[in-house]
């Protein structure tokens, strides 16, 4: 079988011990193994701050840039072998891994191509010069510089390509050596990637090392100039934020969590109308995509009680036509979830949330393979804005006059949806909604080919206040502060200006 | 005695139960007492919630810096008071007394000017709107808006005044109502200034609410709009951070906690030169100004080793000729700590710093009161990268080549600062130095008035990573991002535009 390897200290090693096992979710049949057992985590971490950091930091932004575009090139040049193994390993429909596949191409060129237009510099000039004093010569001046670390980046397991390219771009851009780690279940992706990186020497060497199996005691190896991104469940993101040693030295830490995206139907919009279709194509996409699987999924459908049983009938209908099978098939639009425990989770999930189905089915599932139908509950009891539940799982939800109050109820998330056409529900929705929210989309059918409230952007921030995890990633150069010092230069105005190269 | 009482729900009220005693340092006389016991809290916080929120995010920013302008008013009406309760409760010089109440009411002034140039709306438009998709109608735009949530701010003893000013500028500004809890042992400044502001009544109620005591289960009540802005300890700091409510609810975190700041003098500045001698008395300001009790005071004083002896003689020099005393005297350079706890930690630090004393002085101290004489150590353990004696101490090291390997061993800190005028020298440090600092100061003697490294400016960031907690305060309108939530607004551009009222 299939052994996957780290790549630390600038060589591919394989773990001792004993190893997790990918499987096939389809099938349930092992694909590959991989253990982190044996790995000196702390020497892995040096190297990177030793050999990656200064090497990166020598570069340009726009150097950093071309290296995110060799990335790019060298995903591209396999892509159809990625998404065979996104398939094999991830349970994707063709659609789903190029979802991935694609997204993260698409995510380290727009950073390339941020890259250039930053130029020859190697740090940010933050700002304007200000005058401190009376006179003139008293002098401040804000700038941002890589930090010295490593910028740890813990994935999860519904993005392994995406995943791996939103965080790495950002980090590298910014001038900090990464080491990345998968989730395990669907590591294969990110590891043929990795493969791709190292064979092509797109970067310096230890600017980016690559970790399979348990991060093991990774975090307490970290340090003040280190940061740490992490992508999963609202509960593994408070362990790592109340890891001492992540205290301690006041590691920063980015989480993305728990999110229970709302979708609202504007009280004016009638069944019927193209505002209408495209807010069930939404909902019915984000349920049944990657099985439901994305952090960004619509989790609350909201809908004005007038159309209620319009919209679940139609909702019902619509997932009534989603083909469930092996992803292989070209016809097949769901695929199994990623892993038993996902499914065991979603089975749980659903028991929790409670209420009555307004939708699901048992017909043509498969016998074997993590399957598990769309659901669509209704009635659903209050767990419905604690507990998101990471499957081809939605709940509707009726509102009379205050959908806002409906949706800040799951307290912190990264995304919501309103699609309306009547501006003043919009304000109001927006002024309501934004402080609670990382991102806010406004369905419009007149947008052509429209991703969705579920696609997340390079240009745009993903993160969310509360329950989402507090954090903030990509929207272009924003994604950047995070892996760098701003520190402000006080002092003469002549000295300074020189310093900067004025 | 007088008995100091906490303004929360819109009334003042006393705790009930043991209460503090807040002594004056020189004297040790008892003159105020405050307890918190009995103070329902989570009201305090759902009331600064329900009425302060809604009240100041109706107001424009200019119309919460007319709010500011208010505050500095009452302040400066009543400046000399002001003055006279640091001297008795803060044992403040009354030149310390100035810096901690004039800086409240310059940073006041500085916020609200800034309001002003900030205009009549209510949120932040962040950078330029972005094209999307292939077409220009699918558009995206960041903004920020005031969180919902209550602004808790726990201050440290050292500056009654400038610390609730800095703090509370920013998120009233922002649009966040305040809750503001003094440090104890000194808090009968911020309590009159506190008084002032509601028999003024200059803000909205609800916007400005004060604690006075233990915070006792204060944090067990925030939820994911609340922030937390803390100053003091790194030991209360990873206490907070690490505090299983904030955790869950992903509060948001600023601490600005222990920073062993450097000095360097660079290796071409010769004994007697305008550089050197602006370095010895920015050193001897920082040793003396409030007891030594700054967080941004210098506490390493790097030396080239040819140097070393004369600067070691020269401040010695400087030190014995500063006068110790009951700081109500006009010839009193230097009062005594703040309080008996302070006192202790200070002996205790210096025992750990171990070394020599190149300079301490037991002549005409008072032999009540907290007081401590300037000690300049040298040869001291490597403690003294770790361990903040925040009182009137300072270690002496020397360099050979490389002073920023021996200024990053502090593992992050708020400022440090190079007085050279060697542009490669000081090219060199900034590179070394910035990524492990909130600010830089260089010192010119060109400069005129410099305020040395030691005085916070509200334009420039005030923060470090690592050691110093990792936040990040004031730096003019940069501030304003902690109590804010920045959203990206995605959809058809004419709606978003009309949204933003273009």
């Amino acid at each position: 079988m299939l052994e996957l390897r780290s790549y630390v200290g600038g060589r591919w090693i394989a773990g001792t011990g004993a190893p997790q096992t990918l499987l096939n979710p389809t099938t349930e049949e092992p694909l590959a193994q991989a253990s982190s057992e044996g790995i000196d985590l702390h020497a892995a971490l040096q190297y990177a701050r030793s050999s990656g950091g200064p090497a990166l930091r020598a570069l340009s932004f726009a150097e950093r840039g071309a290296a995110l575009k060799a990335i790019a090139d060298a995903i591209q040049s396999e892509r159809e072998a990625l998404l065979d193994l996104g398939i094999a390993n991830g349970g994707n429909t063709r659609s789903d891994a190029k979802f991935d596949v694609d997204g993260a191409i698409a995510t380290l060129l727009s950073y390339s191509e941020l890259a250039a237009s930053m130029g020859q510099g190697k740090f940010l000039i933050d700002g304007e010069g200000i005058q401190l004093g009376r006179s003139a010569r008293f002098h401040g001046q804000h700038i941002a510089v890589p930090r010295h670390g490593v910028a740890v980046h813990i994935n999860a397991f519904n993005f392994p390509a995406w995943g791996f390219a939103e965080k790495a771009a950002v980090a590298l851009l910014a001038g900090m050596p990464v080491l990345s780690k998968p989730a395990t279940s669907s590591a294969m992706v990110a590891h043929r990637i990795m493969e791709l990186i190292t064979e092509r020497k797109v970067l310096p060497e230890g600017a980016l090392s690559f970790l399979v199996g348990s991060v093991r005691d990774l975090l307490s190896h970290l340090g003040g100039q280190d940061v740490l991104a992490f992508t999963g469940s609202g509960e593994t993101g408070a362990q790592i934020r109340s890891s001492p040693n992540v205290i301690r030295h006041s590691v920063r830490v980015n989480v993305e969590a728990d999110s229970l995206n709302a979708a609202v139907l504007g009280p004016e919009v009638e069944p019927r109308s193209d505002m209408y279709e495209l807010f069930l194509k939404d909902v019915v996409r984000d349920m049944t995509q990657k099985a439901g699987q994305k952090c960004t999924a619509i989790r609350r459908v909201l809908v004005p009680q007038e159309w209620y049983s319009s919209v679940k009938q139609d909702l019902a209908e619509l997932l009534g036509a989603i083909r469930i099978g092996d992803p292989k098939s070209e016809d097949v639009r769901m695929g199994p979830l990623a892993s038993g425990a996902q499914l065991a989770d979603v089975r749980e999930g659903i028991e929790r949330l409670g209420g009555k189905r307004a939708y699901s089915t048992t017909a043509h599932l498969p016998t074997r393979g993590f399957f598990h139908s769309p659901v669509l509950l209704e009635d659903a009891s209050d767990a419905v804005h604690e507990r998101e539940v990471f499957g081809p799982v939605a709940t509707l939800l009726r509102y009379k006059d205050n959908p806002a109050e409906i949706v800040t109820r799951g307290a912190g998330g990264l995304v919501s949806s309103v699609y309306s056409d009547d501006q003043e529900f919009i304000e109001r929705m927006v002024s309501a909604l934004a402080p609670y929210h990382g991102r806010l989309f406004l369905g419009h059918p007149k947008v052509e080919l429209s991703p969705g409230p579920g696609t997340v952007l390079p240009q745009l921030v993903h993160g969310g206040p509360g329950r989402a995890g507090g954090g903030e990633e990509l929207g272009g150069p924003r994604g950047l502060a995070f892996y760098m010092q701003r520190v402000a230069l006080e002092g003469s105005r002549p000295v300074i200006a020189k310093l900067l190269g004025k």
